[in-house]
Order: C-alpha cells, then sequence, then structure tokens
C-alpha cells in the first residue's frame, strides 16, 4: 500500500437480485485533505454487517448507497491528522468510514474510542453486535430466568452473543442455523440447549420439537419464513426483538411471507402490540369514569346499529361483514 | 315468542369460504333448567362483533365455536331464575349466552351491570366496544394531542369510538373505510379530520394524501392490505394498536399480504418493537459494563471472524449474507 494513495471500493451498480461481486470496483485516488473541523484517518476495521446489503436497497435509518461511490461502512480507525479540536493523531475512532485506506470526515462524525486489545472487540462484543444483543434481549425482548429464547442467525455476529448472554440470565436457549456444522457449534461451543438447521427443511416442525414449553422471546434477525415460524411458536404475551431482515436484503422480496414485516417495524422502530381487552379489565374503572364524563358532556356521540329480532341475527352479522353497519351493531332479541 | 320454548341460532357446519345464511340454523328447545350454581337468563341483547366470525375459524382468545352448536355470542341478560349467591330475578348481567332466547350459565361467567337507560350502552360505549377504542388508543397507541391517529374500520363500533376519542385528546384523526358515504358520515357526523375510502382503490395513494405528517398511531382493526398500507406510512416510534383482522376472518386468508401479521399479534398479545441500537447509545455504558464483566470473567466467548485485506470485503460481505461467517466478520485492512 502506497502511503500517499488511497484504494476505494466503489458501488458500481444497485443490485436488484444477489449481489455479485462485479457490482464493485477498486479504485485508487491521492489521500484527501482535511479541511477546518475535518480528520483524516487510516482505516483499521471495517465491520460488515447484513444491513450493508439493506443499504443498497434504499433508505433505512440512514440514506441509501448509491452507485459509482464508496461503499458505506462503519470501521475503527486512527487519526492521522486533526483539524479539529479533542483528536489528535493516534486516536482511536469510530466511524462511517466507508469501504477504504484513508477518510476524512468531520469531528462530529467520529466517536473517539478507547485503545483496548484486541481492538477488534470495539467492532464485536463492545460494538454494535454487542450492544444489540444486550439491547435487544434485554431491553426489547425482557427476558427472564426460566424462560425459552430463540434467535434467528444464531451463529452470526448478534446470535453468537444473544445465545450467550441469555443463559447468563437464566433462560433456555434455541439457535436457528443454516447447516449442521454451525448447528452443532452452538451447541457445543457456545451454550445453546438446542440449535434447529432451517436449511434441513422442516423448520416448523424441528422448532415446535425444540421449544415444547413454546417461546417467550424471538430475537429475530432474518424475517420471512423463519419469522413466520416463529410467530407461530410465541407464547402469549411474548416479545419479538425485531433486529433486522436479513433474508429479505440479498435479491428480489418474496412475493409471500409477512410483507413489511418486520422490516418496516425495524426501520421505524415500530411497537406493534397486540391486545385483547378481557386483559384490561381489571382497570376498566378508569375507563368508564373517563368515558361517562364524555357522554355526558356531549362530547362523545354513540353510534349504535340495532337490528331487531333474534332470527335476524345471522343476516345481520353477515351485513357486519359486508360493511354495512355504522357504529355498534346490536341485536334487539 | 313462547315463554316456555328457547330458540336457538345453531352454526350448522364451519364456513370456509365467505359466511352463508345456510350455515345456520334456527331449532327449538325446551326451557333449561339451572342447577346449584348456575343462573337462568333471557337474553335481551346480542352484541355482534366481528370476532364472532374469527371463532368460527379456530381457537383465538377463546375456543372455536363447534358446527351444530349454539353459536356464541355476547349478551346483556336479565336474571329469571338464580340458584346462586348475589344474583336475583331482575339483575342485568353481561355474558357469553350464545344467540338464544335463555341461557344457563354458571353464575361466576357473569358480570352483574348496572341498569342503565339505555341498556344497549352497555354493549357499546361501556362494552367491549367503548374499552377496547379506550385503551386500544390510550394504553396501546399511546396517542398524544397533536399527532395523526389513522383508524381502519371507522365506521365500525371500535372505529366510531376510537376517532372521537382521539379528537378528545387534541389528535388529528383520519377514518378508513368503505364507499364515499361513510366517508361524508365520518367528517361532518363524527367529527373525523379526514376519511379515505378504501374501495375508490388508490387506498395508498389516498391515504398518504391525508396524512401530510405521517402516521403516529395506526389503530388497526382489519389486518391485511390496509395493515400494509398504514405501516408503510408509519412514522418512527409510531405505535400500531393491533385490535382485529376482519379482513381475514371471512373467506381464505390471502396468500399474500403479511400472513399472520397482527392476527397473531393480537391473539398471542405480542409486542413486536422495532429497535435501532443507535437509540440506546445514551445507555450504553450500562451495557458495557455488563458486556466487560462477562467478558472478563469468562461467562461470555467472543466470537470474531477476521478477513485480511481491503480487496477481500466483497467477497467477505458476499460469504457473510451466504452465510459462511460465525460471529462476527470483521476485514483487516
Amino acid at each position: 500500500m502506497s502511503a500517499t494513495n488511497n484504494r476505494q471500493i466503489i458501488l458500481r451498480e444497485k443490485p436488484s437480485g444477489k449481489l455479485q461481486p462485479d457490482q464493485f470496483g477498486l479504485v485508487e485516488n491521492a489521500l484527501p485533505e482535511p479541511q477546518d473541523g475535518e480528520i483524516l484517518v487510516r482505516v483499521l476495521y471495517i465491520s460488515l454487517d447484513a444491513a450493508n446489503r439493506a443499504w443498497m436497497q434504499g433508505a433505512t435509518y440512514r440514506a441509501a448507497v448509491e452507485p459509482n461511490s464508496v461503499m458505506a461502512g462503519a470501521s475503527i480507525a486512527e487519526v492521522v491528522t486533526s483539524k479539529a479540536p479533542n483528536f489528535a493523531p493516534g486516536d482511536i475512532v469510530f466511524g462511517d468510514t466507508g469501504w477504504q485506506d484513508f477518510a476524512v470526515l468531520p469531528a462530529k462524525h467520529l466517536l473517539k474510542m478507547p485503545r483496548i486489545e484486541p481492538l477488534t472487540h470495539l467492532l464485536s462484543v463492545y460494538g454494535i453486535a454487542g450492544l444489540t444483543a444486550y439491547f435487544g434481549l434485554l431491553d426489547i425482548g425482557r427476558a427472564q430466568a426460566g424462560e425459552t429464547v430463540v434467535v434467528s442467525a444464531a451463529a452470526g455476529s448478534v446470535g453468537s452473543l444473544v445465545g450467550p448472554i441469555a443463559k447468563i440470565k437464566g433462560c433456555r436457549v434455541v439457535g436457528i442455523a443454516g447447516g449442521p456444522e454451525k448447528c452443532d457449534w452452538l451447541t457445543s461451543h457456545l451454550g445453546f440447549d438446542a440449535a434447529v438447521d432451517y436449511k434441513a427443511g422442516n423448520l416448523f416442525h424441528n422448532l415446535r420439537a425444540a421449544v415444547p414449553s413454546g417461546i417467550d422471546v424471538y430475537f429475530d434477525n432474518v424475517g420471512g419464513d423463519i419469522f413466520e415460524a416463529c410467530l407461530a411458536l410465541m407464547n402469549n404475551h411474548g416479545r419479538i426483538a425485531c433486529c433486522g431482515a436479513v433474508s429479505q436484503y440479498d435479491g428480489s422480496p418474496s412475493a409471500s411471507g409477512p410483507r413489511g414485516v418486520p422490516g418496516l417495524i425495524v426501520v421505524k422502530r415500530l411497537t406493534v402490540q397486540g391486545f385483547v381487552v378481557m386483559d384490561y379489565f381489571n382497570q376498566r374503572e378508569r375507563a368508564l369514569a373517563d368515558l361517562q364524563g364524555w357522554v355526558a358532556s356531549g362530547k362523545l356521540k354513540v353510534e349504535e346499529d340495532i337490528i331487531n329480532g333474534l332470527e335476524n341475527t345471522p343476516a345481520a352479522l353477515i351485513g357486519l361483514l359486508a360493511g354495512e353497519n355504522r357504529g355498534k351493531r346490536i341485536v334487539k332479541v
């Protein structure tokens, strides 16, 4: 590597199907010069994430990566030249430098990191992957001792941390991964209680056998058919921590399956929470007091659609399903 | 109606497609006799709910309604004969009496209600519909003044309460309903700020025009394509209160669309919450302290998959997407 040239990986085109090597190119350019408030860094470790692929699809929690630009990516880097306060040559930083030897970034886009050994831990257990596993499992998933946790892409960067953290918390942990070797590795090496090979077919059947008490927390990294299989095995009041949808990143979105779910749920930080009103009966006094007050004051109009005659009940329901009613439909027997 | 005969509506067969009138039958039977601990009631008002149809499909939050049994349904009823303490003739009760003139139920399955005028309010604004609208909008949806609320089946029993309650709370409210008359009614009569006719086509386009600031709370009664359209228009940190999936009750489930979503989310009271880890950076110190402790003590193994050479980055990502890595994949530049 020349000390004065900067090699850059360019994304040449937006992939429409599976990502291909020839969709990238390598170019060399002169070393960029930092302006006031900017920092020149030498990239040390680039983080690779399934999300990289998602960035090519369009805007997510960040703008899309456009064709013929340097491929985006987070890395651990070392400051070479600083034209901003608080940064000095030799400092270790984290930022979206892109896939290149050197990068110039505004200081505000860089996060100073401790110089620990090994530095790579800043991208794994102390980086995005570790924080994702931690908060996803404990804050979003609210995993409790004795519960069953399932994680997909269990052998991946996040999944391989989710399983052990869940074990630390006293959960039973089942991993979903591709191929018998990975599955053996999960149980023999990482301490998962069980592992299911989604490539072996019969995912639902095999997963059900692996979670005899159902699933309390599903840590979803993949979306698609695996999301759907887990959904069907969730226990009441279960939590699904939607972390990613890697199954939907590479190639065209599938025509079936839970379209838009959970991809949009992730990106938009949605809370999708099912409920059955009977669960709230113990709080109904408060609701009734408000409702009665609103009705009494005329703020709340009450709409009712009253049908006479028990014999008209089937037709009344059929009509309701066809949308003919307005307000609350009731049969007066 | 004879005072000594009990007319009953029977569900003759489990409907596989759209519900048909000939799938019901009317029979007459002798008046049932209450045993100790039971109550004979005369049914006054039967509540009709889209959920009735769902009950025919299979188990939900209650057992399925089986063919050749009295169709299930909640009602307001009056006690005729009581063989249990705390209930006396003339008392007004709420319970799942089914679709019949008289019913015998265990006392514990009946809820005593105040004798208010009109009694029908016990099934609408003070009943399941009102409580559903209230808790769904305010507890699950957490609607705040100034936010945009969208409700589907807006002219229905729940939707027609959701809109006005949201207005009371200072929200902007958009209803989705079928046909121009209903839509006019929503805005002119119920005070909705706007209404979108899903039968007019171009739902996404029309809805987007009606929510220039996006959707903060979507109160979902229907699932399916409307759920999907709203999903795409949700604002970050939006809330979807999944209340029902009426579009999926009558007829075969659609092959596409968000299968299993939100039907299962409702029934299982799931919390499906997307997240992006950057949102948690302000809490990372706590996570790092735990993680460092676990690594130091050996409880947490750190898995890394380090690739050498910037030039290998594309292949490394492609391999990652193909699932070849274990643990955190990193490129050492």
